[in-house]
């Protein structure tokens, strides 16, 4: 049926559009259903919603997302998409082919799976898992649905953190690190997916984060290097539709992580990776053995697809840096910068680097270059090339007015951080969303307290958010103290 | 924040709010956000989307399904759901506790759970299985959240499949039978899970099927029993909101399925229930080891919640009756109910007549009762008491204009009809939204075909959706004919 096209004001995050009752009957569509709405520009998936008044038969609406459609516009019923056939197959624990998976991609690409549909598909892969040939086949078809960039240097170094250790900024001390070496590292970082904040949302404090594939080509140029969200840039469109289908549950199954993130450095341009993987209690590896075994699919898939990856096991068990949360954890990016802020942040940034400085052959000192300031000078060069003020300082940085101290009930030793619970706290109170909402530890593991010294300070920047929050430290130990010669855990 | 309430003409699924971005800003939510509308008549869980135009700041816009709140009411940001935690827990494979299934029940009840969560659950509980403990638990809370009727006979009998076999449309015969030997069978049921039509959408072809409890109460006094749709009794709310999160994988897992039935028959106030399972390739139980074991499980959980329960395990490798779909379906009853109609589910009716009969002490006899015209004439007090017409004949039902024949390709014996195709291709065909959609299946396994002989005739009401069923028939087999000595069944 052809309809003309009238925008309508939501701001919507699915590609919503709106049939009047009438048209609907007649095209046997119901609410949620997937139609195809075929324009001048190509075919589009629009979800529909119904209406009697907002508009009049004969016209369909069209919310944010959509546009960019003039009519006129054919709408028609969507056939079945083809992945839920498959998305079933991996619930019933049967392997998918490369094409099963090209039309998994194609079709979250387009918008065709509903979000029920999307849930199941990242459950299936959490609790069934993927083989090395299935991550191979999806990360392939995840490059092949993106963009690819192209660099003139012949080297061009990259990095990516598995996540799950709250904190843990080291991206923003390590890119313009390196790139004070000489090597060109164009960094694109996702936003959270289990962490209460992810390096996107953490330099969003400081300049943006979303551009253009044109715009990052003239920011590495100005600068040799960025740090900006990959989302923006389309470099793996598909992945920021799973992430967001990932994030409520904090669901990262290994396969679906190795897949995301070397096809979005492949698609990046990027020859040499150093991949982070942080193990230990709360962490997403448990075990030394687990994170080896991890490490050498990450070696073996990016071998395939023809990158040098080399892989760093960290410490992962407590947060990395005092800061949890995007403007907390930018305050520490900025202190070490200047040659002081967290001891492990520093460290970490230090050896990271000088990994890849080994990795790419490139005969550099990485602690030198952050105590000489080239460092801190490159990173004010990327934060203006990406819009923001190259002379922002710690004080100028705002952090949620609302805050709750939590003291320490004994005196003792801090004995353990929980990263999970730290994770859960910081994203009850606004994080990532909320940039000024998070943790600032006071403390770490092994320190002494006295009874009601302050361990950590939880900031949000809405009342309630700050509540909900507050209930979660108030009925779990998310910092745990005990006497100094405590050796039983816990009774059961 | 305080805001005015103004209708928005929206018929969403969801209960869908539209904020002014002004508010959001202040609120700190944004799309898809959770808040919680607390008014005069309680408090309401709405989900966010924006707009600059369609509301003014100051006013939340409802969407149709929150068409009964009016303001002044109190817009917050609602916490995180408790129950994302226990669907995690259920992923990682650890037995959930009944006030875990509380919760999760809870959530789903009042929309707290968004769709990815919903898909979430339903894939755990499909890739992790239910223990018989938590089957027990999540059928009580599933029981608790509804209403329970409650009825003046000492003896209430009731009857369910546990589906997975097309047609198979037994109720519509078996209630009047056995109401016609005078038992109260006040049955409730529920729309399409998997399959191409639930005795709901079947009935509703007839006459009504959405009533409230006392309209329900009203119906059985007149008729002796009834034939409604579960969902508008709301004697098990939570379960129409699983099954549409697992319709469009047709994810059935057993211990989710027995909570579904047994829930919903303690709630309706019935005393004594068969349960019909259907076993064989390509029915939800594929052996009859598999059939008993749930069949054991049924009986555990019925005797826990003080139901007696008796199961029948029947034949379920090909459908039951001709038709597939609504219309087709509802005019196999009309011809079983006048004497005639297909011999399988002719026959089927019978069995569970008489399984029920002994079940519960009454003395009569199945075959009797239809072939004497009682059943007929008790279909029809049914009827007409759900407001249809009393003396409808297969003449009148109007099934989809649209229709593709689909004829052997060769001569020989039909070996097997696979249920599932003929599901998908119902549903592609529209059914069970579309009633006139579905096949008409005109051959049995073991029927002698020549080449060129229809097998079957698809119908639909909207052409689009014929060519998506016709698409899959053509690259399938979902009847199979083979030479009349072949023994070779695939090479591979």
């Amino acid at each position: 049926m052809q309809f003309a096209v009238e925008p309508v004001d939501i701001a919507s995050r699915s590609p919503t559009v709106l049939l009047n009752e009438s048209d609907a009957a007649d095209l046997g569509v119901h609410p949620l259903d997937r139609v195809h709405l075929d324009h001048a520009g190509g075919t589009t998936v629009g979800i529909v919603e119904l209406t009697d008044q907002l508009v009049p038969p004969g016209v369909v609406g069209t919310t944010r997302r959509l546009d960019t459609i003039s009519g006129p516009v054919d709408v028609s019923l969507a056939p079945t998409p083809a992945s839920v056939r498959y998305i079933r197959k991996k619930l019933d624990d049967i392997e998918l082919e490369r094409h099963e998976f090209e039309r998994i991609v194609d079709d979250i690409t387009d918008d065709r799976l509903a979000d029920v549909e999307l849930g199941a598909y990242v459950a299936g892969v959490y609790t069934n898992g993927l083989s090395l040939q299935e991550t191979l086949s999806l990360t392939e078809e995840m490059t092949a649905a993106g963009e690819v960039i192209s660099w003139d240097p012949s080297v061009v170094a990259d990095k990516h953190s598995i996540g799950g250790v709250p904190g843990n900024r080291v991206t923003p001390v390590l890119v313009p690190l390196v790139a004070s070496a000489g090597l060109t590292m164009p960094k694109t970082s996702s936003r959270a997916v289990t962490s209460a904040a992810g390096t996107a949302d953490t330099m969003e404090v400081f300049c943006d984060v979303s551009f253009s594939r044109a715009e990052v080509e003239r920011i590495v140029d100005e600068a040799g290097a960025c740090i900006v969200w990959g989302g923006a840039v389309n470099l793996s469109p598909v992945d920021d539709k799973i992430i967001r289908a990932e994030t409520p549950l904090s669901l990262d199954p290994p396969g679906q992580l190795i897949a995301s993130v070397l096809s979005k450095k492949k698609s990046a341009g990027s020859t040499h990776v150093v991949v982070d993987i942080p193990y230990g209690e709360g962490a997403k590896m448990e075990s030394l053995a687990e994170a080896r075994e991890f490490a050498v699919d990450v070696r073996r898939v990016g071998e395939h697809i023809g990158l040098t990856v080399e892989c760093a096991i960290t410490l992962g068990s407590q947060p990395i840096g005092s800061g949890v949360g995007p403007t907390l954890e930018a305050r520490d990016v900025l202190e070490t910068l200047d040659g002081a802020g967290p001891a492990d942040l520093r460290l970490k940034s230090i050896r990271l680097a000088d990994v890849l400085f080994e990795c790419c052959g490139v005969d550099a000192d990485a602690a030198a270059l952050l105590d000489s300031g080239a460092a801190r000078e490159r990173f004010r060069r990327i934060v203006d090339a990406q819009g923001g003020d190259p002379e922002v300082s710690p004080g100028d940085l705002e952090v949620g007015r609302h805050t709750r101290v939590v003291h320490a009930d004994r005196a003792g030793i801090v004995t353990h951080i929980d990263n999970r619970l730290v994770n859960d706290v910081a994203r009850r109170a606004g994080a990532p969303r909320d940039h000024g909402a998070g943790i600032d530890l006071h403390c770490r593991v092994g320190d002494t307290v006295e009874t009601g010294e302050p361990l950590c300070t939880v900031h949000a920047e809405v009342s309630a958010k700050l509540e909900d929050a507050s209930s979660l430290v108030d009925r779990t130990e998310m910092i745990r103290v005990r006497g100094a010669r405590e050796t039983l855990v816990e009774r059961v």
